[in-house]
């Protein structure tokens, strides 16, 4: 055995022991050259190999740090089966998501069980230059020409941003909406109609399980991995047997369990679909929030045949409050603008003039260096609360970006209760039936890590663990 | 005959005949005493008694102008009988109204075809200024508390305005959407299914048309007079002989006619529809730019049962391209604040920070009296520029408001040519069948008085009057 080995032995073994806690920082490489006596190329290379192994991962000038769910395994056997798809004649998302939601709005409320991350983390202030210089430029007749397609110049940065993903994407065909979410809703009405089956992921984002009942379509619930999102080889069995309309996937750090699809498997679901002609509503909200050194591929970007409508917005990752996003629509671009034209005309002029402004000169990618690192940094410290805390029972998912991430406890445990003791004490968070037309995952919980780590979290953490053991 | 009589009968004379035409400036009191040899209390109880017989209108500070359309009559015979309501099976508004509203957007086009008013005639360099003021002031936990009824100062600005009108509308029961179209969209969703009957008005605007198509409801066509608006005769019919979910109707100004419901009528449809427990969808977005000395009062002043949701939107008085609108949802708060929720989760924050400190600090009440003064001096020009350019045969509306009227050539006319010659030459017009699910009004045009007048303005129409003669 080499030095570097045996000295990545020796921490891989204090990790596994639990003498260093996930998301612990480890020793910088100038200590490790002091203490052992060897080399930094020695000590990097020890580095190295923890990080092949998936236990240690280096931040960008921050050092190296224990991987986030070393400890605990990543994969609820229960969820890896690839069980049949489930038909919900009826989608009925109860009053449940909106309990949740008007919680996590107020301030006094530790937001665990937020949607959204902190709006502290965004730059509003230069957002605001960026609105006043946006609107001194702006001409009257913009708000008439750009309807309903949205401001041209705005359009142009976001084909410039699938330019250095590698995909030429032509700005004349996006549509800029109210936030992804109106995105998403324009793309289902405009492939499907009341009645027709549509394939979701499940647990999946309770939004689109409220749009389908809100179109009267009927949910198709295929299983998804936590770690490793849907399962293609339940979803093509059920291609097989249902007459499914559109499939609609979070394709990239899903909402609610931070899974997702590998580029190979992105392809998959793009051939499976496109063998039977049938469109995907790709939600990709999430996407720019990757914490490994590459920006995931969308699965649009291995779309042949136009089928994806790859739906995204600034809401999650630079503007939350301002509602813009857009859709990429593929060949559906033409029924979409009039859908768009038919609901709410055109999204708010102010914004986009903001945002056309802001990814021109304010440093975007810079800002989202910065979020990718905060909110790693703050999945690191939820981690290791969760391993101080928590039973030892549970399993939970390991996200690559986003701020979610997924808990699983031991079958039977009830975190509807655990949601109504927690609220009570001032916590929220955001228990599994929420994201389950057929109200499954009844002992799963979804935790937001987008938010700054401070005592308040700490100890919201240790109650939530108590609280967990005691039910 | 005393003395102011003569007089008035004098003036009266000269527009009957002719000589004075529709919309023109009448003698200044001063000129009138100077003339005549009269007091001026002699002079004004002239065009006192002008004004009590609809021949004259004055106008604050610029004196007193022949009524736009006394030439003409304003009661096309065919409209003013009540007919029985049609039910469209289906509702299926054409390519038409893409076309003709894309043709709008283009500036090279003489926009009387256009659903908006001028985008000059709005202090879009003032509502900067607010858009700075109202950011700076912002808060980064705005973005999610006032998620999904939006700004709660923008609310309370908004109630104070129904105070105004003397109707106690609380801020907190007020959800601030993307415009008053989403908000149009989301009552309909509250409130009906796929497949139900809604009661609309004929001609119609045609988003309403779209609505229902998109949501697959159907339209229950109500005739509506051009000058007084739905025949609540026809309505009371209809609603006998057919399960009606939902009532949707334009109020005041209406699109396309220009047609207000008197306030015994508004009164009436509230009773009519109460005493059936039909909830009404009131759009009411032109109600601000009345020409009378008074605000009308919107249906939703004399709802006792809270089965009224009043929409309505900054976008034609104030701020078009900031898609900012509201609904005053009555009872069906809870479901519409859901809908949002579900839909496009909340308005644009810049915009509505910008509304809010525009309608605190900016003069609202000042720019609305210019702007009205502006459309009404507009639509004395197009009214005289009818009466010079087109066929004698004509009937047209004479609105009190708003910036549309509705021209009915003979019957058989063909304005779908008259509309395809004029788009040839540079001139949009909106076309009757835009208007009705059923593609009736074939010989109706909807025309654009919400631009400024000028010479471009006057040689298209004396084109439209050519084109028209030799159809």
């Amino acid at each position: 055995m080499k030095r570097y080995e045996e000295l990545a032995e020796l921490v891989a073994a204090d990790i596994r022991s639990g003498q260093r806690l996930p998301g612990s920082r480890l020793p910088s490489i100038r200590t490790l050259t002091a203490q052992h006596g060897i080399s930094p190329s020695t000590a990097f290379q020890a580095y190295y190999r923890l990080e092949e192994k998936g236990l240690v991962r280096a931040r960008q000038r921050s050092g190296y740090f224990v991987t986030s769910a070393v400890a605990l395994p990543a994969v609820p056997a229960t969820l890896a089966a690839p069980a049949p798809a489930k038909v919900a004649a009826k989608v009925d998302i109860s009053a449940l998501v909106f309990t949740v939601l008007g919680a996590a709005q107020q301030r006094d409320i530790v937001p665990l069980g937020s949607a959204l991350a902190s709006p502290e983390l965004f730059p509003l202030r230069r957002l605001a230059k960026s609105l006043t210089a946006g609107t001194r430029q702006a001409q009257p007749w913009e708000s008439v020409q750009h309807l309903p397609q949205g401001s041209a110049s705005l359009r142009q940065q976001i084909a410039q941003r699938y330019l250095a993903l590698g995909m030429a994407q032509p700005a004349d065909e996006l549509v800029v909406t109210s936030g992804a979410l109106e995105a998403l809703n324009l793309c289902l009405s405009a492939v499907a109609q009341p009645g027709d089956l549509i394939a979701v992921e499940s647990p999946g984002f309770y939004a689109s399980l409220q749009a389908l009942e809100r179109l009267k379509m009927k949910a198709l619930e295929i299983p998804a991995h936590p770690q490793h999102g849907m399962d293609l080889d339940a979803l093509e069995q059920a291609l097989k047997r249902h007459p499914v309309k559109a499939c609609w996937c979070m394709t990239s750090f899903q909402n609610p369990t931070g899974a997702s699809l590998s580029a190979e498997r992105k392809q998959r679901l793009v051939a499976l679909l496109a063998a039977r002609q049938i469109p995907l509503i790709e939600d990709d909200v999430y996407g720019e929030l990757y914490f490994g050194p590459q920006a995931p591929l969308p699965a649009k970007a291995y779309d042949q045949h136009g089928l994806v409508m790859h739906c995204s917005s600034f809401s999650k990752t630079l503007a939350p409050g301002y509602r813009v996003g857009w859709v990429a629509p593929g060949r559906f671009g033409e029924r979409i603008t009039q859908l768009k034209l038919m609901t709410t005309l055109g999204a708010s002029l102010p914004a986009q003039a903001a945002l056309s402004d802001y990814l021109q000169h304010g440093g975007y990618d810079k800002h989202l260096r910065r979020l990718r690192h905060t909110l790693e940094s703050q999945q690191a410290s939820l981690v290791a609360a969760i391993a101080r805390y928590f039973p030892a029972n549970i399993q939970l998912s390991q996200p690559g970006g986003g701020y979610f991430l997924w808990v699983e406890f031991a079958p039977g445990f009830d975190t509807l209760a655990l949601h109504q003791q927690a609220l009570a004490q001032g916590i929220s968070i955001a228990p599994g039936p929420m994201f389950s037309a057929r109200q499954s995952f009844s002992n799963c919980i979804r935790l937001n890590y987008g938010h700054p780590w401070d005592a308040r979290m700490e100890a919201a953490m240790a109650t939530l663990g108590t609280l967990a053991k005691n039910l």
